[in-house]
């Protein structure tokens, strides 16, 4: 077992009606002003902002509102919201939504106590000493964001979608109501399967030797997901398979499922690369193209691990370790199409021949290779494209 | 799933070497006059000691010393501890040691900002609203205390023992170091794998749904820590082994195992009766004489859980659901055994008719019932401990 830090300072309140809470739970950190970020209208038709907005006012709580946080969330709306929150004298930032918004409101937290740009924290420029507090409802079951200390951003300008780590960035709390998953399409809501699956699989695919707990409880949660998935599918409103999705969301990410092994989340970077460049694809789309594909490249290298993954997941019957590595890759990509996930880069629209264009991207024109399980460099990655057509 | 809220602000630093980490950690939270809880004198023999006490002066800190930490805490060590704690102002307790170190440390923390006595917080006569910070080094795997909100304390001149819980009770940092365990003797590895487990199984024998993926989580937690207990018991430097077991003593009583479960530990509290009375008796020895004899008593009222449990965690593969419960129970029972622990009163000493005694005890003469699987009135719990004899 690899020696790990352990810290999830967030506090989550988890259940029916919590969101209710918010305001007694902001007034209790002392906070009068905040700021409140969310992405489209959705939260107006639910009902859920109205709730908010008076159990904040309730608390006399001031609210400057920054609607309008898009998917794949962009630095331009975080230097806006930053302008914002210093005019305003905000002290904390929270976050209504899935994890676009709580990432989003992440770099505000951070661009708001700091003169230095939100792009050049993003791409590690700067380090943060500190940020405001920042806290969240949780929408969508997902990117772990609720949880984690790390946060992605896209700039258009370049094309370039990235993802920053700092303790900072880990919220003071998480209310969590899997009710207020509910309205969510069968598209997002496989998305956020798939993402919880690719957080959780990509500690657990990296080249070191068995560590328990942690590797039996990301297999736990990966069946849990998976069943809970199917579950959902066929009925929207299936309380307990909301549940167990949405608190398999934050424990994919908060630290549980990489305790004692190595943190790579080296298809993240692929799928990073693609989605930044192509602003359409949703990045749990990409990862289901992206995941099965990097499976079959370097399962060989440790096809033990595999073989594990194959048994313990998906139930897979076979002696042979190799073709029962093989199998499981498989049950991997039927069960993201089972959920009408794409597994090839022309159901997300992309007909083009991209492996070489995303093999740059990836590498920074190969100054850079992507630490794995197998490391990755120009020639890695573009075979793993190929395997994406 | 039932509604719940996850709080666990303490920050684990886990692996070889980390408690030459301890001054900085205490340096960087603002202290300089600190007091340090002990045990025995093994930290002395093993050179821990040493090594804390050199990483504490290099960054400033002021120690005021507490060894003699006895097990089963006593409720005089800490009125001792609180007094001297309020004479030298000091700023935070530092437990080095096992549960009972991190109790003892977590009772003169809350005692050092009131007036009131010890004894009648741990009887919950008053509501703690502060308390000094606590950190921890952990030298035995088992309570889980190093990251939990509880604290057991025994009073000698009523023979009783009272658990407390509260949020300031969770500690600030925890240093996890399973090379530190490497000199525990089998018996203490085994009282200590044993706790572990009864904090699993506790939350995972509630009357409820299945709830995932807390309930698989749990499984994974109760397979790891038998497969690493066994190897333990045959080579007591296996690193890993040891880090699984240290790692689970964490989780198993941080919150996770109880999220979205009802948190009973109904177990817990016949075994603290029982050892607040027999203060030779190792809380770990009398839960592997309780939890097998408790369940024996238990299962019927939900057979389907039971069945389960014998399956998953001790693949057990029979058909019919009311004999697999019934030997998941045995196996239960007979790993209990493999690691040379007791399951019988005699084995612990005790031939003398206790049921009664134990009745009484547990429900305050009859003016209570424990809440668990099954409510436990004075009956149900004589019935219980006769299934001990």
């Amino acid at each position: 077992m690899e020696n790990f830090v352990f810290n999830t300072p967030t506090t989550v309140y988890f259940g029916k009606g919590t969101e209710l809470k918010v305001g007694e739970l902001v007034k209790n950190l002392g906070h009068t002003k905040i700021m409140m970020q969310y992405g489209k209208d959705s939260i107006k038709k639910s009902g859920l902002y109205d709730k908010i907005i008076n159990s904040l006012k309730d608390n006399g709580i001031t609210v400057v509102e920054m609607g309008g946080v898009e998917p794949n969330p962009k630095v331009e709306f975080a230097r806006r919201a930053v302008k914002i929150a210093k005019d305003a004298g905000v002290t904390m930032i929270l976050a209504v939504g899935g994890g676009s918004v709580i990432d989003s409101s992440k770099y505000t937290a951070l661009g708001a106590k700091t003169d230095v740009d939100v792009w050049d924290i993003a791409m590690g420029k700067f380090s943060p000493k500190e940020s405001l507090p920042v806290a969240c409802i949780l929408t969508h079951s997902a990117a772990g964001s609720e949880m984690s200390n790390s946060a992605v951003i896209t700039n258009t300008e370049v094309n370039m979608k990235k993802g920053f780590s700092t303790e900072l960035n880990r919220p003071k709390f998480a209310i969590l109501n899997p009710e207020l998953t509910y309205t969510l399409s069968p598209y997002q809501t496989a998305c956020g399967v798939v993402d919880i699956m690719a957080h959780t699989m990509e500690r657990y695919f990296t080249d070191f030797p068995e560590c328990e707990p942690t590797d039996s409880i990301a297999e736990s949660i990966l069946k849990s997901v998976i069943k809970s998935a199917y579950i959902v599918m066929e009925n929207p409103t299936d309380y307990d398979a909301r549940a167990t999705i949405m608190w398999a969301s934050s424990l994919s990410h908060n630290g549980l499922t990489g305790a004692g092994r190595l943190n790579y989340l080296a298809v993240h970077q692929l799928e990073h690369a693609l989605s930044g460049i192509y602003d359409r694809v949703s990045h749990g789309a990409g990862l289901a193209v992206l995941f099965p594909a990097w499976a079959k490249y370097v399962y060989k290298k440790n096809i033990k691990r595999f073989a594990r993954f194959s048994r313990n997941v998906f139930g897979v019957v076979e002696d042979n370790d190799e073709t029962c590595a093989v199998v499981g890759i498989e049950k991997m990509e039927q069960f993201f199409k089972d959920i009408k996930m794409p597994v090839r880069l022309s159901e997300l629209g992309i007909t083009e021949d991209i492996s070489e264009l995303m093999a740059k991207e990836t590498t920074f024109n190969g100054t850079r290779t992507i630490k794995s399980y197998v490391e990755l460099g120009h020639n890695e990655i573009k075979e793993i494209f190929d395997l994406c057509k």
